[in-house]
């Protein structure tokens, strides 16, 4: 472990207000075995910089917790990932989007090509075009039915499994005066069905292959985005249109509005779903935290 | 007004977690008439650097707005201070701390000697002890009795005024679990006797001149700290001891908890109420937000 210098680099990023803070630590002499207390005083929105989460940018060859990734993969990159309370997590839809932006503005990674990032989900690719980045999100796992309430209303929902637990339900609005409220306690949910907690969207169709959605993060609460959410939620809507029955024949692509801002998600005839959004660097600077 | 630069540096800081944006602007060259746009981008928490409000640090020669302020006032610095929503404020107790552990900093005031700092509502000095700085906050009013009630049940109050009208209720129990609650609705209260709305203190006796208190601020919801909050929980703590009964013979002071950290109030014999806690930055950088 090396100690972190008394002032570091950082940057500050979103993905349809999905936010993080980035760490450039590109030979892993900055931050070592970066410390969840330093995660937690980083993402703390008060008494730190505040953020989703906090993006260390390694080299792969640098990145030495090799049971957890191989650095012989294709990518030079690797997006050391940790929640806002400190933990590790395996990968973000948002977060790959903001750390691939990062390093085009860098130069360390050139738009006109596809760009692999190492996660501890195995390598992601990111292609670019223009404003917008794109990420293959992997397969859908389409589960059973199960249900939702909040305060009294309950919803069937689809159990859609991106990685992590989805139950999505179609609602007629998303109105925080509607039946879905302020979404500041959890919808309760079948513990049997998911047994690890879930991540709850609700979904208002909008127009042809468009829907608005709002989203109940497991352990987070309501927040602006969440990627893997929004492919959940595609995956539930082109079923539930009848677009699709199992896997599609053709791609298909839904405009998904998130409360800060709008993702296009695309599931393929290949069974993968992409999440194409925006991603911005709106500040960098030092800090010792 | 002269437009802003593409990047312009920024620091943010906090005072008991009040935190602020400060956008050094020493001859007003950087961003002129700071716009109400660019302030709600630089305070949004997920979009953009976030913080409860602006500090632009600016020479008093430089500032023109002289129909608020005296630029002949004996103070070098004026802080032009802006709340989240873009709006325009006099005063901000924690603020000018920040503000003058800021010039400290740059090496722009001297620790040593008292600091004065220009405001919209006159010019503050702050005086430096160590870690804590301490802010003159002017004189109390002490006004009638009234009451407020969050959700079914009510508390009598105190009606202080410090510049900015409070409702300081006793309280046996801060725990959101009790009735004091989450305070995510705005307590209820007297309009006739609050015509332009109330912020609303809970405080709860911890030991001798030791008080811990919850503030639900008008406009803003609950927060971790509000200065004005502090002093005048300490002013009602104080009578309702029957340490003072108009003005102090004596210099009086308590410790005020606050969720983000502790303050020191002082009410003294000249009846001037001194506000006394930490202020520190945490990041510098350039933005272009």
């Amino acid at each position: 472990m090396t100690a972190a210098p008394r002032a570091y680099e950082f940057l500050k990023g979103h993905g349809t207000e999905n936010d993080f803070v980035l760490l450039p630590d590109h030979d892993g002499a900055v931050h070592g075995e970066l410390s969840a207390e330093r995660v937690r005083a980083l993402c703390d929105r008060r008494a730190g910089i505040g953020g989703d989460g906090v993006l260390r940018v390694v080299r792969s060859a640098a990145y030495d917790l090799a049971a957890t990734f191989d650095p012989d993969a294709d990518a030079e990159w690797f997006m050391d990932y940790r929640n806002a309370d400190g933990s590790v997590s395996e990968m973000c839809g948002n977060g790959v989007r903001v750390f691939a932006r990062h390093l085009i503005e860098e130069g360390l990674a050139d738009p006109a090509r596809p760009i692999p990032v190492g996660t501890r989900d195995g390598v992601k690719t990111v292609t670019v075009e223009g404003d917008l980045l794109t990420v293959d999100m992997g397969s859908p796992r389409v589960l059973g039915a199960s249900a939702v309430s909040v305060d009294g209303t309950t919803w069937p929902v689809r159990h859609i499994d991106m990685g992590n637990p989805h139950a999505v339900a179609m609602v007629d609005s998303l109105d925080v005066a509607g039946p879905v409220g302020t979404l500041d306690v959890e919808p309760a949910y079948d513990h049997a069905v998911y047994p690890h907690g879930v991540n709850v969207e609700f979904v208002l169709p909008r127009g042809e292959r468009h829907v608005a959605m709002r989203v109940h993060e497991r352990g987070s609460g309501e927040t602006r985005s969440c990627g893997t959410g929004a492919c959940a939620v595609m995956v539930a809507a082109a079923l539930a249109d009848g677009l699709v029955e199992e896997v599609p024949a053709d791609d298909v692509a839904y405009r998904v509005d998130v409360l800060g801002g709008s993702l296009r998600i695309t599931w393929t005839h290949e069974d993968r779903v992409l999440l194409t959004g925006p991603a911005v660097i709106v500040a960098r600077g030092r800090t010792a935290l």
